[in-house]
């Protein structure tokens, strides 16, 4: 047994493990553990999940923007190589999922050696297309009812001005979008710089646990054309989506901020 | 610069320190580093407070049942050597706080080498008796309006009687109750183990993050004979409560359980 450490600003979460099952990779490099939380994807040595605690993750990344649409039909998930996002999405029967995804590679170790797309990927409403996402939204000229940003990261302390730039045209091409923003405890910098590139658009933001994540607490952006209420409960029962973390008082809680994270927000 | 390791479950979670101010003890080996989250009490190896987010634990221990309660004069707290829920359960102007610490020298070399009580245990209102916490819950013939329950371990799992015996005393001597439940993520059994030995007593339990703490996700009890609802916001405006992390939108989003913790519960 051996251990994995990802380090964060002077602190660092360990996990062990029996085995490396991949390692490889030409844009990023991959690695895929057997571990304590089941099998592990780490990209550029970040942990992308763990099977113990991915549920949690893509449940709220997901469910959040979906529900609080009356009738998603048609949806595109930037990044999620993994399928997660999918699989949680294809819970709401929609026409169509457009996934884009820049690294070919993930999608297919991801698939070979964990499969925690659950058969997703190979679902006739969805197109993966591999793509830099960022290229993609600023082309398209289709318009989604969900969008959902999971996981690339467009840089946002370095390069504002894109950063600023990603977001107003994915506001612009959908009705509702989601993005996960890292975590605001020990990512201040970085969360403070989403903060103001975001500042121009409608949005909210939301927080989740999230147990192999750098401090445990991770949060999300939701931005929506439609507004930010609806009957979530009678939705999540029409619609018969089963889960294992999020709910109804998941949904609305995630939205209750503590006060150092407003104090972030105020600044911004 | 070197690592201060605590692991749980197949994971550990490190903080990089540059010095260990103190170690010592007689009843737990107390160790005090300072990180880079602060100071650091650690005892028998595992973390109980950094200074970046003690605020977080001791802010939801102490405010969820004080602002439950209308008018909170007499306050027990048992355990937390550290002087931090006293520290936050003045800020309500109790009459009086009795804290009941069994290791005289955890008061002392936090204290001496920390201080996040701010100068609380030397308030006249405060009274700080060094005993067994559940000998004197036993023994007492007082009765609190608020008693809070931070840190001690009754032994959940090996001694389930006492710690049921233990929870019906905390319940008979106070109106409102609560005590920290350890992370309901990583440490199931022992969860599993309190969820048991409380269901004989009225009792919900409550979520927070914290960081330092094992998966970043960690619960409390709450137990009341005066209800579970209260106008939090206007209480909080009445006795001029100002707080870092805990507000009342925080206070009634903690209530929101995970789909997997409601079956932890519903199994008990």
């Amino acid at each position: 047994m051996e251990w994995f450490v990802e380090e964060h600003d002077g602190t660092a979460f360990m996990v062990r493990y029996d085995k490396k099952l991949y390692e490889g990779g030409k844009m990023q490099r991959i690695e895929i553990y057997s571990t304590s939380m089941g099998k592990m994807l780490v990209l550029d040595g970040k942990i992308q999940f763990t099977e113990a605690d991915e549920f949690i993750y893509h449940e709220m990344l997901v469910h959040v923007p979906m529900l609080l649409h009356p009738n998603p039909r048609k949806v595109l998930i930037i990044g999620g190589g993994d399928g997660g996002g999918v699989r949680e999405a294809l819970k709401h029967s929609p026409d169509e999922i457009t996934m884009v995804e820049i690294d070919r590679m993930v999608v297919e170790k991801c698939r070979e050696y964990i499969g925690i797309d659950a058969g997703a990927l190979d679902d006739d409403r969805v197109n993966v297309i591999y793509e830099d996402g960022m290229k993609f939204v600023e082309e398209t000229e289709e318009r989604y009812d969900v969008l959902i940003i999971d996981g690339t990261d467009p840089n946002m302390i370095s390069q504002p001005l894109e950063t600023a730039r990603f977001f107003e045209r994915c506001h612009e091409i959908s009705d509702v979008f989601s993005s996960q923003t890292q975590s605001p405890f020990f990512q201040k910098d970085y969360f403070r710089a989403i903060v103001k590139n975001s500042s121009h658009i409608s949005r909210k933001f939301y927080i989740s646990y999230m147990p192999s994540y750098p401090s445990g607490m991770w949060s999300f952006m939701l931005s929506s054309r439609i507004g930010y209420e609806a009957d979530i409960e009678r939705r999540i029962e029409e619609r018969g989506i089963k889960t294992r973390h999020y709910n109804a008082s998941i949904h609305h809680a995630s939205f209750a901020l503590p006060e150092w994270m407003k104090e972030m927000l105020n600044e911004g």
